[in-house]
């Protein structure tokens, strides 16, 4: 498999929803495989929350490969073979893309806070631009999970000719206070924390040292990622055994995956990012601009494929369902389809339960 | 309806599980309605994380009642006009009974990190030696909701012959690795906080301003206190409205409650009480000392009423079932009841929707 990873650059502004413009802005982005030339075989993956346009194949050096790499590959269920994979890293996001701690021009300040609310609408549209300036006009799909479905949702919505098949794992048409409370936590922990600097911190410091506030907030989100079953499979009630069970500070397994997990998040991940970003999930509707979600939904002209998983308590099923039921109200029935992933996993079985539903994927895009 | 605040002071030492000691130790507990001759009318009521003794009726000069006034009181289900119903602090907490900032006898210096760790088996332990020195050792029930369930648990398992009934509601018979989670959020919030100064805080400033640390384990408690369905009705996608949907920090009405429920929290509550409850809760297995839940069962005399929430997300109605199909399996099953209560509001239901179990409380009661 072919990987190529690019910056693009554009000097006009963009306009956001706010009201605000970037300029001059950068989208990073990722291929695998090779373009065809009817320019015809393309597939647009849109990442999550904590994901980048490193969505598969193993960088030199690397130990884990890219976010999605058991679905994209050669043979497998997004081949490679066939198709041309594309992931940008989203606005906003800390991984080369515009974001809080890129540099203004011209005085070559990082934005820090001075940088904009952006919105899932923004960032899909970033991307309609670059896919503009790559020539490509129309894709065979787009396809995420989690904030990644919110994308190829918007995708569908606000860009009916792009895309011929919409594919949409574990989001939701509007994010519930469910998920902006679970947000709100990691929001409160970053910006209480005197190490974040009420903003002006040194991304090098922090980078050795993780900021504690962005490693509790991450800590939040595993459990909105995880359910009572995996849990319980994963953890059970079992100890560290070489630390009391009477000590205050004894460790269950499940305590030591938290932080683990947490704190080595946050010497990775930005923090002003992660704000910016939950506050962009925080606010998708794909009503937004609508009367209504139906009034949105009647623009589709996409396929639209609507993959819930039975046990995410992030996103419940059920509201993956709903747009489903929309679009059989709307008299868009036969272009939709909404599809259950049996698991118990949670939320984060769209990452780790590949096999639960890539030969779904595979038919879909074989159709 | 009668209520009487006391303080009992016990010289002789507490044994604890962990095979530490407390000595000497106070246990602050509150009394409603009157005791009567054949001292056979005392229902005794367990208060959960963060509630006290202070169980129902108004103080003078308070705006709130009690946490379970809407249940206790003259003609309520639990009736002050024929029962006599005493709520006692339990030790480890901060509103009287003996916890992490008494001070250590003779030194007179706060034990903070230096008191022991403490179970619900030693909650219950403390609570039955108060009993006895009031001559009470025998009650008509024990009741209580989550960490008050557990305790009731404990005294069906831990004392035979103590109640003949008990009432369990929203609670569990071994705390699963989701609540061990979101209680992990709240330890490393606190501990983290420099304001906390490794437990040698000043509890009069904290009383002032609020350990930041706390407010973001409290917030995270509410999100598991809650479910979906309850958030939605009670915040939706509402915003405040002076605010901008752009700002950065503009704030869903969500994002309000829990920022003002956690930080005045965080002004009534002891931040090292809440490390040591949670470890209390965390702790909790009604098998511990025994080889399965089923052996520790086989102790019950008392009936058991178990009292399961359609919707809690944080102890679910299903742990509740499995305490009723043990007794089954132990041939006990005439002394055990499961009840279901319908509601979608998630575990704070047994705070919240009294009405929709006050009844069969009652009639339980009445039995």
């Amino acid at each position: 498999m072919k990987i190529v990873t690019k910056r693009a650059r554009f000097k006009n502004p963009l306009y956001l929803q706010s009201g605000r413009i970037l300029e001059p802005y950068e989208i990073v982005y990722e291929s695998y495989g090779e373009l065809n030339e009817a320019r015809d075989n393309v597939i647009v993956v849109c990442h999550a929350l904590s994901g980048s346009h490193h969505a598969a194949g193993l960088y030199d050096g690397d130990r884990k490969p890219g976010w999605w790499d058991g679905l994209i590959g050669d043979g497998k269920a997004i081949d490679t073979e066939k198709y041309y994979v594309i992931c940008t890293n989203t606005i906003g996001s800390c991984f080369g893309s515009t974001g809080p701690m890129s540099r203004i021009y011209p005085s070559n300040e990082p934005y820090r806070f001075k940088f904009p609310v952006i919105t899932i609408k923004d960032m899909v549209k970033a991307q309609r631009i670059l896919f503009a300036k790559l020539g490509i006009d129309r894709v065979k799909a787009v396809i995420g999970g989690s904030m990644g479905g919110m994308q190829a949702l918007r995708f569908a919505v606000d860009f009916p000719n792009f895309a011929e098949k919409i594919i949409a794992l574990a989001a939701t048409h509007a994010t519930r206070p469910w998920v902006i409370a679970f947000n709100e936590i990691a929001r409160e922990a970053i910006i209480r924390d005197p190490d974040f600097k009420g903003g002006y911190y040194d991304p090098e410091e922090l980078r050795e040292k993780g900021l504690t506030g962005l490693a509790i907030g991450r800590m939040a989100g595993h459990i909105s990622f995880l359910s009572h079953a995996s849990m319980d499979r994963k953890f059970g009630r079992d100890y560290v055994p070489n630390e009391g069970l009477y000590e205050l500070f004894g460790h269950f397994q499940v305590e030591r995956y938290l932080e683990y997990n947490g704190y080595n998040f946050s010497k990775w991940f930005d923090p002003l990012s992660y704000l910016y970003i939950t506050k962009a999930i925080n606010l998708f509707d794909l009503a937004n601009g609508f009367e209504s979600l139906d009034e949105a939904l009647e623009r589709v002209r996409s396929r639209l494929y609507l993959i819930g998983f039975e046990r995410d308590l992030l996103f419940l099923p059920e509201e993956m369902r709903q747009i489903d039921e929309a679009m059989e109200r709307v008299g868009k029935g036969e272009l939709s389809e909404y599809y259950e992933v049996k698991s118990d996993y949670g939320h984060d079985a769209f990452l780790v339960e590949i096999d639960k539903f890539s030969d779904y994927i595979a038919s879909v895009l074989e159709e």
